[in-house]
């Protein structure tokens, strides 16, 4: 079961429905119904006006206890868990499947390990108290760790995934799957190779796990941080204000251009005819053709471009050759806000979805430069990378969830051991110890004397396949009945041959 | 390859070994000698005087840039999270097979939700810093932020497990598993049950997983906080004095006795009297022989050490009946420092280890009034619950591999494809996405043309079982090369029937 658990794809098909036991609707919705409590619960405090008022800061003492998670933070419950180990399998497989290593690193690290990698978003950062040891910060994302990782053990060459919770001190937007803490899956290539193939390998990998997801029709956006500087400079933007027009460009997939000129020319002093020119590139996406009709103009002739269309080209032949080519569209507004990208960048969102929706769910590109940083000798690692925004992920299921009638399952059990008499515990302990021995999943009731009625309801509610139903007149006959807990068929099976017997009728069961 | 993975029991003869490949050792090995070398860095820098030194806070930012990881903690690197994945595996399967739900909480809490939960410990709390929101603190175990959620969520009864990270400012000793970031796997039942049912079953977890982990012979120290609190009674302890002078006692078992009657005496002015009458009483161990000596002694008629002696008398039954019972060993000096604890308590220890080893690796115990604490309406909801300390487990099965030969795979990859000749990237492409739609485990190398000897190198240095071979030649006749990695064998296989000779092979080789 654990092994049908693993292999799963996420189709809603994957999930039982059970139409057919209408009145023991299940434990599952009502895990559903208490996390949008528990999410009202999160917003009332969100919008709570004092929580963030500075003037309130070191007054804390006396304050109300307050029953609640860490603002922009939730539990997972054990439905949504399920929902996740799930992804985390659909995900740790394809990293896998493409000869991926799995390292770890700590949630916090040095502050200074952190600073100047962020750009304007290093104001997110978590710090940690002074508590008069080493200054901290809670990680941001994993690819500054990894940098790090790479630089003190001094690996040049890597294929590997990292799983782990990254931490960011935003304006938290639950329902849209936005959150203070959140997982990020990253799959990153380390290593002196040839042009493009390690990126579009990173590429297909997102590709793979998307389609694996059931997520629908998705659109992967490349550019190149090679374009969008040539493009800057052919702008006749001024050199050192080429961050910070990045920045306002990245700002693009959430606000108009009228906004976004005007933090340009008003906020970052750029003139309006730089502006205008800008405007006038990042109107365009498009596939191979719209490489080839740039590389003839004005932009094609700038050096800096030209080496990031060149790579764009190669890339998406690469691309056609794993098939992937499809989803991909090259387009001029795509800019990715993190200072630490020097190639590719890309990201992937769903198509069909709107500004109300969940945003990119991937993103990612190349980052020549970041592990030099952190080496003494300054020796840089070519790097690329993808990182998978699985909150983001969790919440579409969860939705798609909520408005099905499935119900997923949260325990793995496979067979509850009931008495229908008193006082036969102990019998029923002993049958469990011999099914867990036997590696089954077993359970029964925590009470000495529990009612038959409530044991088989519990069976319904949790969905556990199969069950023992014992007393007295079984134990003398040396017999036990075996139940369908779904069709209520019960057969009587001899003690000595109850493994045997479960593991047969198991082997029969869809769960 | 993954379910085996899943399934893989932590046996030494799990690990393949390959004498037979004298010449590629390996990766492996020099991954572990890498983290001798963080190690030894990380103690270096644990010991550097100035880095606690309270005279210095507020004054690093001109501090020199370290390369490290913030102080007691550790990256992960291929090899040991590959060990973490199958011990992980372990635990979660045996959770499972006892129909345990998992949940997940935040890393950070409010720090009132922590406060005043851990005793004298809560000095080793990480705050975060007060960057003008909530005051928040990172959860210093699984059990407090559990009973949060039940009392948060109005949950009355579960069966849960979780696995996550937990923060301790405590002094590291990382050579024996002791960290500041560290993984705990905690399985709670919570629920009004019948006495010591959920209690025993917790106990049978934790001696599944260890007999599963093969780290040798085990001891289940047993003890309860009824009975401690008797025994304090009789020995004339005054009653504002039990948590303390219980501290105190939970301190045996790194500490001789005269140190803990100094603190008792001169630290917290207990009469020595009392303290030579509880040196009297923490000597004893036994089995059930000794819960009817004590109950015919005068501590047996103190209700509350009766109550204890009587559960410790039904948990003795119950884990006969689940064939557990040879590991424990009631222990009159198990205390237990934290606070919440109100019923029996219990702690896992190697049989074997001495004042040198890495001390317990699983301890627990029931906590009935912590719920209440965080409930409006004070309701209790009882628990019982078992935490596994997986550092400890990692640091010592570390240490098995290092001393072995056994060289666990960090790379799940099945088959590598090769290219002889020049030009063929693209070829290798096309095979490659053939192979992953298949859902076969396949790389091939990031260089257009690389040297057929790197590639086959590479194979043998992950343990990848399979090579595909090819160049023009077989290209023209429509077939490829495929190669048994270990044994040099290559057979000739028409192109058409890639997939198919490739499962047929993985199915007969062992990996």
């Amino acid at each position: 079961m654990l092994t049908s658990l693993v292999r799963a794809n996420l189709s809603k098909s994957s999930f039982r429905t059970r139409t057919d036991l209408g009145v023991w609707r299940s434990s599952s919705r009502k895990l559903f119904a208490m996390q949008e409590v528990t999410a009202k619960m999160h917003d009332s405090a969100i919008k709570e006006p004092k929580s963030g008022d500075p003037a309130r800061v070191g007054k804390k003492k006396d304050e109300k206890f307050m029953l609640k998670t860490a603002k922009g933070t939730r539990d997972q419950n054990p439905v949504q868990m399920a929902l996740r180990e799930r992804v985390f399998n659909v995900i740790k497989e394809s990293f896998a499947r493409h000869g991926a290593e799995q390292i770890d690193t700590p949630v916090f690290e040095l502050k200074q390990t952190l600073t100047g990698k962020y750009g304007e978003d290093s104001k997110l950062i978590y710090d940690l108290a002074d508590q008069g040891g080493e200054m901290l910060s809670l990680r941001y994302d994993l690819t500054v760790p990894f940098a790090r990782y790479l630089a003190m053990n001094k690996i040049t060459n890597i294929k590997r995934y990292s799983i782990g919770k990254v931490y960011r001190r935003d304006n938290p937007a639950m329902t849209r799957g936005r959150y203070r803490e959140f997982y990020q899956c990253d799959f990153d290539i380390a290593g002196q190779y040839d042009p493009m193939l390690p990126d579009a390998e990173c590429v297909v990998i997102a590709c793979e796990i998307l389609s694996k997801l059931n997520l629908g029709e998705f659109r992967v956006k490349i550019n190149h941080r090679g374009i969008l500087n040539g493009m800057f400079k052919v702008c006749g933007v001024p050199d050192e204000k080429f961050k910070e027009i990045c920045s306002a460009v990245d700002k693009l997939d959430k606000s108009p251009w009228e906004e976004v000129k005007k933090e340009m020319c008003e906020v970052k002093g750029l003139s309006e005819e730089a502006a205008d020119k800008i405007e006038a590139f990042v109107k365009f996406n498009g596939g191979p053709e719209l490489i080839e009709q740039l590389l003839e103009q004005d932009i094609g002739k700038n050096e800096s471009a030209k080496k990031g269309l060149d790579d764009l080209k190669l890339f998406y032949d690469y691309a056609t050759e794993y098939g992937v080519e499809k989803h991909i569209l090259f387009d001029l507004s795509l800019a990715r806000g993190l200072d630490y990208y020097t190639g590719i960048i890309y990201e992937v969102q769903l198509v069909g979805e709107g500004e109300e929706g969940v945003g990119s769910i991937a993103a990612g590109g190349r980052y020549d430069g970041l592990v030099g940083i952190f080496d003494a000798k300054k020796r840089s690692t070519p790097c690329v990378g993808i990182s998978l925004g699985v909150e983001r992920i969790f919440t579409l299921l969860e939705n798609q969830l909520a408005e099905s009638k499935a119900q997923p399952r949260s325990v793995q059990t496979e067979v509850f051991v009931c008495s229908v008499q008193k006082d036969l515990v102990k019998e029923r302990m002993r049958i469990c110890a011999e099914l867990w021995r036997e590696g089954l999943k077993a359970e029964h009731s925590f009470k000495n004397n529990p009612k038959i009625l409530v044991q088989l309801q519990y069976c319904e509610d949790k969905q556990i396949p199969l069950a023992i139903v014992f007393g007295e007149n079984e134990l003398s006959q040396g017999v036990l009945k075996l139940r369908n807990v779904a069709t209520r068929e019960e057969v009587v099976v001899p003690r000595a041959n109850l493994v045997e017997a479960i593991r047969e009728r198991l082997a029969n069961t869809t769960v």
